[in-house]
C-alpha cells in the first residue's frame, strides 16, 4: 500500500470509528439494550454501508468485514460508547461533527469505488449515498424506529451531494484524491449548515 | 436484445413503475416523510423484490441496479407520486390493477430467471414470491409497519401461483413467452379476485 | 458424501426443524400473521442465519436455499407449528431446549464454514454469531419488535463462545468434529444455564 492508501485508510477508519460511538450513543439513548446490543448496533452503524455498497456490486467477502481493522475499530467504539454512554451523551457538539466527517469519506469512498468498477454515473451517486447512510438506517430498523434519514433533517442529501461532485469531479478529468476531497468538503458543508439552520428536505403538498 | 426481449422489458419497466408510485403512495399514506423519503421508498418498492432475488442467485451487481432505465422509471415513478400525492390518492382502482400487473410480472420474471439458471422447482416458485412481494417487504419494515403481505389480503398467494404456473408450463414443455403469459394472468386473475372478494389467507387456529 | 457430512447435514437438520417451530410459533404469539405469513417467518428463522453468512461469505446462492433439504425442513416445522400453534404453545421447555440445539449447531457450524474459506478468527466468531441469531433477529424486525437478541436473555454471547471455541479448538490442532461438538456443547451449556438462571448480559451504566 502506498502513501496515498494510507491516507484514504486512516481517513475511513476515522469514519468508522466516529459512526461507531455515535450509532451505539442512538441505541443507548433510543431502546434499552444490553451490551451485546449496543456493540453490535455501533458496529452494524458503522460497517452497514460499506456491507451493503459491496453486496450491491458483488464484492464478497464485503472489505469492511474481511479486513479485521474495520471491525476492530467499530467494536472498540461501540465499546467506548457503552462504557461513558453518559459522559459521551454531553459532547454533542464534537460527536456530530465527527459524524458529519464520517458521512462525507462514506459518500465520496462509496462512489469512487462504485466508479472504479465500472458502473455508471447514477449507480456511483446512489452507491455514495446508500454507503453514507445505509448503516444508520439499519440500525434505526433494528431498534423499531422510522430511519430518520427518511423522515427529517438534511442527512441523505448531503451524501448524494457529495457523491455527485465526486463524480462530476472524475469526470471533468480531475485527478482521484482532489476530487474525493472536493466532493467531500461540500458534502460535509451542506451537511453542517443543515445541522446550524435546523433545515428539512421538502415535504409532500398536504391537499 | 431481440423483439420478444423489448417486449420483456417494456413489461417489466411498466411493473417497476407502477410499484413505485404505489409504494411511494403507501409510504406517503402511512408516515411522515420528506422527498429524499418518499422517492426512496417508491424505489425500494418498485426495485427491491428484483434485488433480494438477485443477491440470492448470486447474480450481483443486480440487473434492476446496475441496469440505468430501472433507476429512472422508478425514481420518476417515486416522483411523480411525491408531486401528485393528494390526487393520486383518489385514483385507488387503477393503482390497484396497476400493482396487480407489477405483482404478475415480477413473479414470472422472477420464478422464469431462477429455473434459466439451473436452480429447483422449489426455489423457483419461492424466488418468483420474492421478487413480487419483497420490494414491498422492505418498503413496510422501513416505516415500521408489520409488512401487510404478511398479515391480509391474498398478495404473496398469487405470486406463489403464478410462479408455480410458469415453472409447471415450462416444465410440461410449454414455450417460455406462453407459460409467462399463463403464469402472469393466473397471477393477475386470483390477485384481483381477491381483491374484490376481500379474501384473505386463513390464519392459526385460535385456541 | 461420507458418513461424516452425513451426520453434521442431519444435525443441521434437526437444527433448521427447531428454529422453524420456534420462529413460527413466536410469529404466532406476537402478530396477527396468515398462514403465509407464519410459515414464511418460520422459514426466514430457520434459514435466515445461514442465508446472511452465504451473503457475507459471497458464497451465492446460499447453501440452505439452493438444497432443497432445508427448504422442505424449514416449511414443514412452519407448517407443524401454525396447525399446532395452541397446543405446541404448551410445550415451551422441549422448545426451548431444542431451539439451544439449533443455536449451537448453527453457531458451531457458521465459524468452521467461515474458517474453511481462509477467513480470519474474528470473521469466524462473528460470522458463528450471525448465523445462529439472524433468522430470528430479520423475524422480530418482520413483526415489529426490537430483536431480542439485543435487548435481552443471553442469546448472543453463547453463540458467539461456542463460535470462539471452535475457532480456538481449530488453532489448537483439534479434529474439526471433536471442536464442533466442543464448542456447540459450551453453546448449549451457556444457553440452558442462563435460562435456567434467567440470566441478561450487562446494561449500560444509568448517569
Amino acid at each position: 500500500m502506498n502513501a496515498s492508501g494510507t491516507w484514504v485508510l486512516t481517513l475511513d477508519l476515522v469514519g468508522t470509528f466516529a459512526f461507531a460511538v455515535n450509532g451505539a450513543l442512538t441505541a443507548v439513548r433510543l431502546a434499552r439494550l444490553d451490551i451485546v446490543g449496543v456493540i453490535t448496533l455501533g458496529m452494524i452503524t458503522a460497517l452497514g454501508g460499506g456491507i451493503l455498497r459491496d453486496i450491491l456490486l458483488g464484492t464478497l467477502p464485503p472489505t469492511t468485514f474481511s479486513d479485521w481493522r474495520y471491525l476492530l475499530v467499530a467494536a472498540l467504539g461501540g465499546l467506548l460508547a457503552f462504557s461513558l454512554s453518559g459522559q459521551l451523551g454531553r459532547l454533542s457538539t464534537p460527536i456530530t461533527i465527527l459524524d458529519a466527517a464520517g458521512l462525507s469519506l462514506f459518500a465520496v469512498s462509496g462512489a469512487a469505488t462504485t466508479l472504479s468498477l465500472g458502473l455508471g454515473v447514477g449507480q456511483a451517486v446512489i452507491l455514495g449515498g446508500i454507503t453514507g447512510v445505509g448503516g444508520g438506517t439499519v440500525r434505526d430498523v433494528l431498534i423499531g424506529r422510522v430511519p430518520s434519514v427518511l423522515r427529517s433533517e438534511l442527512y441523505a442529501i448531503p451524501a448524494l451531494v457529495g457523491a455527485a461532485v465526486l463524480v462530476g469531479a472524475q469526470r471533468a478529468g480531475m485527478g482521484s484524491p482532489l476530487g474525493a476531497l472536493l466532493g467531500a468538503g461540500c458534502c460535509f458543508a451542506v451537511r453542517m449548515l443543515g445541522v446550524g439552520l435546523s433545515l428539512n428536505a421538502p415535504r409532500p403538498p398536504q391537499t
